[in-house]
């Protein structure tokens, strides 16, 4: 499998080979590959990969390693949905094909693992459909982190809209949060849309209230990590700031999500997983030491918005308000 | 004069002296000073060290010298109300001196510029005995920028009260938002306090909504750069999105500054200056290159928080809710 390294970007652009399994557990954990759908992608793919040389295996040790492969993948990362739905839907195969031969099982999982890839890349247009509806030729949409191409199998998920209103030759202004601590929005997000020839400006994630009030901002649209019964949503820390200061300014606030984030085994947003990070990622940002040792971090990577600051969400299968997601459980 | 290099803190900690007019003004302009008290204090004794070899000059030639140094020092940083005032001082003590003599005229601007140092240190203490009244053993704090004693010639105004109550053996915690582009939070204030003893956690700026959800913050402090007729604050970028997030939360939000911060020639927010800084502040944040070249940057270095926000102004006077500021106008 191969990935683009995005820890390198907007400076380098490479791409890396993924073989083992901690190959493919290191670039989750360190972000070389992110983006809610492009971990699932990449976790699915991964445990095939990891796979590839064990074909010759007795089945027994074959699914044995299928086993450990997708313990060690899907918790890679603990927030995001994605991750282990996807994970979990190539195991399933598995567990289907009882009495398989090892060469038809492996074939089995790549051809899940590809299909969960060609059904993310669709999922990502339908998303992009829908909330194009929400854009007008001339619209400014705030955007936080990086919910492109990069962060999917296709053309992402919060940033779906804007390509396809590039395609069809609509004028739409990005604005793009940096989004510290790993600045997702300046390196990633920034460096898709203007490679694009999407109009793209990157602020402060502490400008985005002033930009809110002084520059126009018609829509916020966000992707999101995991969103659970009641329609909390979690997200990339600053997430919930950026609803909270929409809803002060009477700006409509979406979050742009494939069905495969839903998670409805849990009620509300205090039963979701927040992974908390190595605090150096604040400490040590941008190479170069920002504050002092000793003193305390506070290194939550994910917040959680409540659903009542919601306008609505982008799905594949169209707009939902927070009231109607039940739809999508069937 | 002498200040603190405040660019290469929290890993080095260098005295730089400031002799010519164009010295005080590149270390104001780069942040070498930075703080609204703190470069109406440099400002003021910039100009009179500037004038320090002029001493020996003809009386015109020093008057001349020294509308020069005043009209190039306070248009170093436009929204800054002190700036301006500090230095409209010293030079209103040489409009009021019309026959001295060159070396009295100076040692009286000395004075002057002594005298606003020594009143700003008293200042702060005032502001810090009224903010302490906000504080209880076990208080959590969240604060913005650097408001210490880095930012004025004493102990602070919004960090005032938290070193009055680490002088007293009162536990309080400080959160201290990071504040991009700069980093005065994590850099200046988690430095200056953890070298107090206080306990003090840095935070992402996009955190602060979660950390107000999650962390129970008491109340939020915050500096100001001018306040105007109407209470509206120019503060650092990210002070207006703290404030819209503590309404929410129901925290109360307090500004802390000295009276000469408040100018009531200028009705409303809408009629402060905001400064743009260099995009290269956000593009190349610490020596790194993390936006790609050709795409925009929004980066204000201030906005403005509505008075509707501020739950009371803490200045040397006591504490005033903004339809009371106009007590401060005599």
């Amino acid at each position: 499998m191969r990935i683009i390294d995005q820890t390198l970007l907007p400076t380098e652009y490479r791409e890396i080979d993924l073989v083992e399994v901690g190959d493919v557990v290191e670039a989750i954990r360190s972000l070389r590959v992110r983006g809610a759908p492009a971990i699932g992608i990449a976790g699915s793919m991964g445990v095939v990969a990891s796979l590839k040389p064990h074909v010759g295996s007795s089945p027994a040790e074959f699914r044995s390693r299928l086993a450990e492969a997708a313990a060690r993948i899907r918790a890679a990362r603990p927030t995001a949905a994605n991750l282990a739905w996807a994970v979990d839907r190539v195991a399933a195969v598995a567990a289907r094909m009882e009495d398989a031969r090892v060469a038809d099982l492996w074939q089995a999982l790549e051809q899940e693992a590809k299909a969960i890839h060609e059904e993310d890349r669709e999922m990502c247009r339908r998303i992009g459909e829908h909330g194009l509806t929400l854009l007008r030729d001339g619209s400014t949409m705030l955007t936080h982190c990086n919910t492109g191409a990069l962060a999917t199998g296709g053309i992402g998920t919060a940033l779906a809209p804007v390509y396809l209103a590039a395609e069809r030759g609509m004028k739409v202004r990005v604005l793009a949060t940096e989004t510290r601590p790993l600045l997702q929005g300046s390196r990633l997000t920034a460096w898709e849309l203007s490679r694009a020839g999407v109009d793209v400006t990157v602020l402060t994630d502490n400008a985005a209230a002033a930009a809110m009030s002084r520059l126009g901002v018609d829509l916020v649209m966000v992707g999101a990590d995991r969103i659970v019964a009641n329609g909390d949503v979690a997200n990339k820390i600053g997430t919930y700031g950026l609803a909270i200061a929409a809803r002060h300014h009477g700006i409509p606030f979406y979050v742009a999500a494939p069905s495969s984030t839903f998670d409805f085994t849990r009620a509300s947003g205090a039963a979701i997983p927040i992974e908390e990070r190595d605090v150096d990622e604040v400490r040590r940002g941008f190479g170069r030491q920002i504050a002092p040792d000793g003193v305390g971090v506070f290194s939550a990577a994910f917040d959680v918005t409540p659903a009542a600051l919601v306008s609505g969400f982008v799905t594949e299968r169209g707009i939902l308000r927070p009231d109607e997601l039940t739809a999508l459980q069937v």
